[in-house]
């Protein structure tokens, strides 16, 4: 089959030729590619910023958000068949650790992340495991969902913490109306009674979001003038939430500027240090929380409120043999929504 | 009266004489100082460390762990009468907000903080709010517990918090066995089946955290030693939950490399900054939560394990008037437990 | 004043002259009635229902649903001042016991309910306290809103309560979509991404359900098959939540069967006896779940949501002298929405 | 292999040759029995109270709370090896479905139960899977836990979910100080700082329940006497919470009376109908909570106490041909502590 492999750091991927993925072990499940969504994080890869984090062995096929068909299942799965039509939760997990059984899938204590640190999606057939994997809703299809597996996910988990917190009148104020964002706002409105601020640096995304629901849209070129307005929004007490999906730029110390006394700051981008006087976190009783990915159950409500057609991805279709151009569409910051490779 | 007073910062307290508090509102107590305790925090007064936070205005009363008799209430008081045993919450709270309405007292939005902001107890007698007195238990005298009033609300409110998500085969570790410290000690046995493990430099803490009660305690003079020892009675998952009643000297530094994939990390202490990549935050997905003193619900819940003899505290006892000598003890690190004043 | 008083049970209200009420303590707020809510327990308090219950001497004022403006406030009131537009919290509260202070007013244990044990709102003034006082937003008016005091409250307590539990892709059922019911599916759909579906006898009633926003709605006269549409929406595993505003001519037997496992059985309404089999709680480890009026924080939420205009009542006003036209239509059948007597 | 299986209702079990259970599923697990609890269950069974619930094919294997060491594992098993030493979750999981993946795993939605709904532990072997397995701690032996698989985790899961709520101060009644109450008191004292008050008709279990930790004890003859005694206890405000071991023979109306206002009301044991006014429900805002077994993660959890000498059995020790013994003096009150089957 042709795939779409990393041969080596700081250079191109390539489209070569590669032997199926085989059913090995009796809960594997082999599904036929839909759909991969273009990452960013894939460009982080072919830099190099995770060679040492996961060790994996090149050549090696990308592509951590597939959705796509049921191709074959081993023995011991029973919960799916041939043709469903299906979305990938990111991990592979054993289900028998702790935190699986608590349903806290990312810190599963012996997962594989295709794509990340073994063969991806960017390719006709990919491997995972019977527990990874949603069917997905007669509505949806793997081209317009294939993007929820990860960035969606993401999104979805922080703003789901963060709404269990919050109570009408309450304020929360969104950090970076992009990738991420754009799923958060939506979500947030979808399952929230909170007052939604949204901050960004670029008018467009300030409009998009605007059109996706925020209730109210922060532009500005100075921190003060961020930090003003949402006072003005508070009568000067701040945002019980700060959902911040950029965490770099210095995001964290303008955030923070923007919470209330007893307040939550989420943190989903990741870039620079979180720098805080203790004294600060203590005199106000402020919690800094971190979000990672999320659970199955989680990518499986998201897909709820996408086969409501309350969670709707804007994005641009490239073929699989395309992998150079999304890639390089991604990079120059052409793409409008999210890429996605069709094998 | 005789009042204890700052009447200048980096100048030495002063004994005065001064008019006796009167009732001007309604919800008005005054209360006949029966102890009162002496925190580092009255140091940090002295040095001006609160000069520009407070702008309290020179000469006042210092003071903010009280505890005594009804000595006069306002006409509104009908919840107490002259003569009952008390101790005093810290604050004198409105009682009207949505903070002090859900609970949250130390977040009201229209607050006092005697000895603090405003005359507090090193002193014959001291002006409070209704709101914020606790009748004591008969077994309970003031001098036994007035320094529980905040060095103890504060363990207590922190380590509450962090056993709402402790289970049996849980590990917290807890950096410092000093003040707060050997009271959290007490309180997380008294309140958690988790395995408490305590870190400190100082071997005469740890041997009176082990006294008190705490599974292990590990004494090191380097990070790695203390890190390799939590490592080693985690199977090397660390602990998932870290209280930090230090928080300077690079404690939290130390503290994050302790912690669990998905822990939480308790401040309590102050003095450094947390300093922390995103990038650790949520690949791992920590979380940083902030500590205040406490409520008046933790207070009440405090007397009640202290009726129960479960929380006991170490004081030295000293007249009013040898002020300066509790200040000079407990400066040069003399005192051993808690120093209280006794008009 | 002019005021509408019980003179007797089984007989009919008397409308009277009356002192106005004064401030007597320091924390009394007298409120000039903007409009006062007509609610069946006013046909319950003449029917001497709730003779034994509260012991409340008569002759006295009913009325416990009021707004208004602020007329005269205690020495102690900082909080409000003559001439605010306002909605009371049906319960006047201590604030110092412990259930204020976690935020459970009702139970208060040393409280007061205006127009259930003392006297209330069919009057052109009402005694309650600053505890219980909240500024309406600019664009409400007492007419509009006073009928949200008591009945509204009601309902939003129970649905923010079980909203907490309810994620994407649930299904609450919500029996009964008169009073309460109507402005329970207005909040619901407000704060909760849950499927919501309606149960009723009324085809009018479920008409303005699903105008309200109510995602399903099932009409009846067999409670098999109430059942097996609700199975059907729910794969045969039955809902997350059941709400039931109604609790007798057989609503709770019924209820159950639409309850899933480990479900949440929200009694808001009240009646028959709940009579369940302990091997059935057990066996599929379901809750029943009490609600009660709902505290002062619940009721500034419901006033955010009906400032957004996410929340609105149908209302029938009446001058305060057409009392007994009100209690007539009520009692008949008439009203439209909530009859609200305007002095 | 023996086995004891039921042969008929209303029979007695007979002792048979029976092939050992083979591995047929890449994730099936042969325990080789080191012990079986003989539970109450047992009789009901063989009484024919769940022929029509569990439809199982005769004649069929009984005991459902097993202990033992792993004989055989199935090719996908990697988290066991021969050998170890072990107890089993009463239920096989599918761990895919949404329950099992929140940790609920008696609500999983392809189960099996062994002992009562195929094959048990009366044997030689049992078959059970991967998802079961709970290594035991080295200082624990099969017989020593065996009754804790079921009775002890049921008790373990009731007292875990009741302590989340429960504060210094808080007063909790247990009815019932039997087979899983005294596993209960041990847990109560273990995990929570609640006052723990024991109500029971039988003095040797009293005497046992003030030996285990219980603060206070009451027996009487007479519900009256129960209720004022739980009144004195707590200033007439009565019980936080009430944990029901019993279910019948009046003890939900006893208890209910027991409790305080926002109170919860645990059922654990069954037998009668819960049968309650709704209006009492509502009007002090009570919960009644079911209960039922107790996840994996409970079970690991009890076996953490139980490592750390918190949580002790009372058993008696039967050789697996003495079944008939052993069930007779179950039967007949003759057992102390817990019978147990040792093949």
């Amino acid at each position: 089959m042709r795939v779409v492999r990393v041969v080596g750091y700081h250079q191109d991927l390539k489209l070569e030729e590669a032997p199926e993925p085989k059913i090995t072990s009796p809960l594997d499940v082999i599904v036929k590619v839909g759909a991969a969504g273009v990452c960013r994080t894939d460009l982080h890869i072919l830099e190099g910023q995770w060679e040492e984090k996961t060790n994996v062995k090149l050549p090696y096929t990308i592509g951590h958000e597939n959705a796509g068909w049921i191709h074959a299942i081993g023995d011991a799965v029973t919960s799916l068949k041939v043709g469903d039509k299906v979305i990938l939760h990111p991990l592979v997990t054993c289900g028998l650790c702790r935190a699986c059984r608590f349903g806290d899938d990312v810190h599963c204590e012996d997962s594989l992340f295709p794509g990340i640190n073994c063969d991806g999606g960017y390719a006709e057939y990919i491997k995972t495991g019977a527990r990874s994997v949603i069917k997905l809703d007669p509505s949806l299809e793997p081209a317009a969902v294939a993007a929820l597996a990860d960035a969606g996910l993401t999104a979805y988990h922080a703003v789901a913490k963060a709404s269990q917190l919050l109570r009408p009148g309450n304020v929360v104020v969104m950090i970076g109306a992009g990738g991420l964002g754009h799923i958060g706002i939506q979500v947030m409105k979808a399952i929230s009674p909170a007052t939604l601020v949204v901050v960004d640096r670029n008018p467009a995304a300030l409009k998009l979001a605007k059109e996706l629901g925020a209730d109210h849209v922060i532009q500005s070129g100075d921190d003060d003038a961020f930090v003003k307005e949402v006072q003005a929004l508070t009568n000067d007490k701040g945002a019980e939430a700060v959902i911040d999906f950029v965490a770099e730029g210095g995001s964290t110390a303008l955030g923070v500027r923007m919470l209330r006394r007893a307040g939550n700051y989420y943190v989903v981008g990741y870039g620079e240090n979180l720098n805080v006087p203790t004294i600060d976190i203590i005199s106000t009783e402020i919690n800094f929380i971190g979000n990672l990915v999320g659970s199955y159950n989680d990518l499986s409500e998201l897909m709820v409120l996408a086969a409501q057609g309350k969670v709707k991805l804007h994005t641009t279709i490239y073929k699989l043999e395309e992998f150079q151009k999304a890639i390089d569409d991604l990079s120059a910051g052409r793409v409008r929504g999210r890429a996605i490779l069709v094998p």
